[in-house]
């Protein structure tokens, strides 16, 4: 069927079902002008939101209608992550070329659907319109959080420590796989479309870090390493050292690299859309720090550097050369 | 210049002065993973979203970019407006085609702080990203209100009185004009096109009828009378009976009516985008209801029609024979 036949009502009454997954503090969801939820008292809230445009952020052959709406909400869910918060409510609006199949957008719908039940988040409404050729995606997110949970990307000082809470480079070489740009060993192939696909949001690893009280700044890794560690330096005044032999990259991507002429380093420092989480840590509380994730299996922590006075991100070589960075992440605009 | 050489963290900078007209309850705006507001309590959220598509929504030689920016805004304004609220927080997702000039999209911006600023909104954020070719904005807005005021599409009751906050269909008939489907005596062309493109969101009245407890349902016109009624009448389970003679026009529509082939109250029924506030009031309430509206310049306040309890709505024409009403408003898939 095609979305011309079925129109904006109809189709809105297609997807309504399921949107609700904990009715506490919703007053009013899909079906009115604006949604209703609270009251509140007590917390902050947190608001975010991301616009996926077909061709500059997705392509529609290299992953599934389900995986789009998945990562289309991840996404959003990272920031939420990388603020400490908890996700609850979801705005999804949608640009749809007339001549697109229903089930396509039902299956994107899924995706969206089973990862807002994952995470316990509301969808609360929307928009639909048409579109004259791109799918358009964006989506709206509301978070909370005590006020002094809320880690900010200003809070870093020199002397802290600089921590990943996974592997970089993984989202980077999946795409450049689907864009044949990497021929893989047919064996591991797989994992690199999946990590770059179906991204999993740090909410709980954010949560932890942010209820524990001892991190100083953290943002999610979506342009590339680099590029949000400036992020980082740039609203907190400082610079920053990473130590190039601790940058932590998976099994998979050693084994890659191996097999190809591509530098695994450069697609874990310029890659982007790893969504794990920077943390810097001050030197105090860096022991307490990993502590909180001792327990963790696996155990994804890697202390990759530290904050410096001085401006600039700056490299440790393995041979104690010390070398100035050209920071370039990704970039929507300047290619 | 073109948006390719700023890119994007250039743009961000350039725009995000102005942004916040009140400081109060604001603790990050721009600048982070999220934007955090509050704490709240005691009132209830509103959130809403709309996205405006090139060539769906706006067609970029019919308005100039200050106003493409303004009505943005303002339609997203008229949400929480038809719930009783009052506007607090935006977050502006925009997709950019590379070869636009910066300037447009300054002059974009103009139009989104002025607006806000005249309705003490802030802009906290949102999302720049290229497009292929069309741009794309969307809107995402919170607001608050006292959790007994606001006012629902599913609270009307058979009996209930519905009233207009404001003329119908020369919103319509300025989009005609713009496609050169009716020419106007000079005189009056312009009025219509500066109600087509700088829509003023009714959050003023929408705040009194709010205050006042008195309305049973409210919503705005975005999709066109008749189809914007259809919703309280959905949503409510009833129906309604207009009176033909009550609809109001302008002046300036009527002479516009008289001078051309067209049907002035087709435009008013179907034509969408007035952006004033369709409400309903129970009988027993409706005369305290008009007083709220009676010390008002101009008074705009219409009485035109009633709530039935049978489905489908239907029209009292000028010698009292009675018509069902085919609705069709304005259906952005089905043509």
């Amino acid at each position: 069927m095609k979305f011309s036949e079925i129109g904006e009502f109809g189709f809105i009454e297609s997807i309504k079902k399921e949107c609700i997954t904990s009715l506490k503090g919703v007053i009013k969801g899909i079906g009115d002008d604006c949604a209703v939820f609270g009251p509140y008292s007590g917390r902050v809230l947190l608001f975010t939101t991301d616009m996926l445009v077909e061709d500059i952020h997705f392509l529609r052959d290299k992953l599934t209608p389900y995986q789009l709406g998945w990562k289309a909400i991840a996404v959003n869910l990272s920031d939420i992550a990388a603020m400490g918060g908890r996700p609850l409510y979801i705005l999804i609006s949608l640009a749809i070329p007339a001549k697109t199949n229903v089930e396509l957008i039902q299956d994107l719908y899924k995706g969206m659907k089973d990862i807002c039940e994952h995470y316990t988040v509301n969808i609360l409404g929307g928009d639909t319109v048409a579109s004259p050729d791109k799918l358009i995606i964006n989506i709206s997110l509301i978070g909370d959080a005590k006020e002094e949970e809320v880690i900010y990307r200003s809070g870093a000082r020199s002397g802290d420590k600089i921590y990943l809470t996974g592997n970089v480079g993984d989202s980077s070489a999946g795409l450049k796989i689907l864009k044949n740009e990497i021929s893989p060993p047919n064996s591991i192939g797989s994992h690199f479309i999946k990590v770059h696909n179906e991204p999993e949001p740090l909410i709980e690893t954010g949560r932890i870090i942010a209820t524990s009280g001892l991190a100083s700044a953290m943002i999610d890794l979506s342009d590339g390493l680099l590029s949000d560690l400036g992020h980082i330096c740039k609203e907190s005044g400082v610079g920053a050292m990473l130590f190039r032999s601790k940058i932590p990259l998976s099994s998979e991507l050693k084994l890659l690299a191996s097999r190809t002429r591509f530098n695994p380093l450069d697609l874990a420092l310029s890659g982007g859309e790893d969504y794990i989480l920077l943390v810097t840590v001050h030197e105090a509380n860096s022991k307490d720090f990993e502590l909180l994730f001792k327990d963790k299996r696996p155990s994804l922590l890697y202390l990759i550097g530290e904050i410096r006075e001085e401006e600039g991100i700056r490299i440790v070589n393995d041979d104690g050369s010390i070398e100035e960075i050209d920071i370039r992440g990704f970039n929507h605009f300047i290619s």
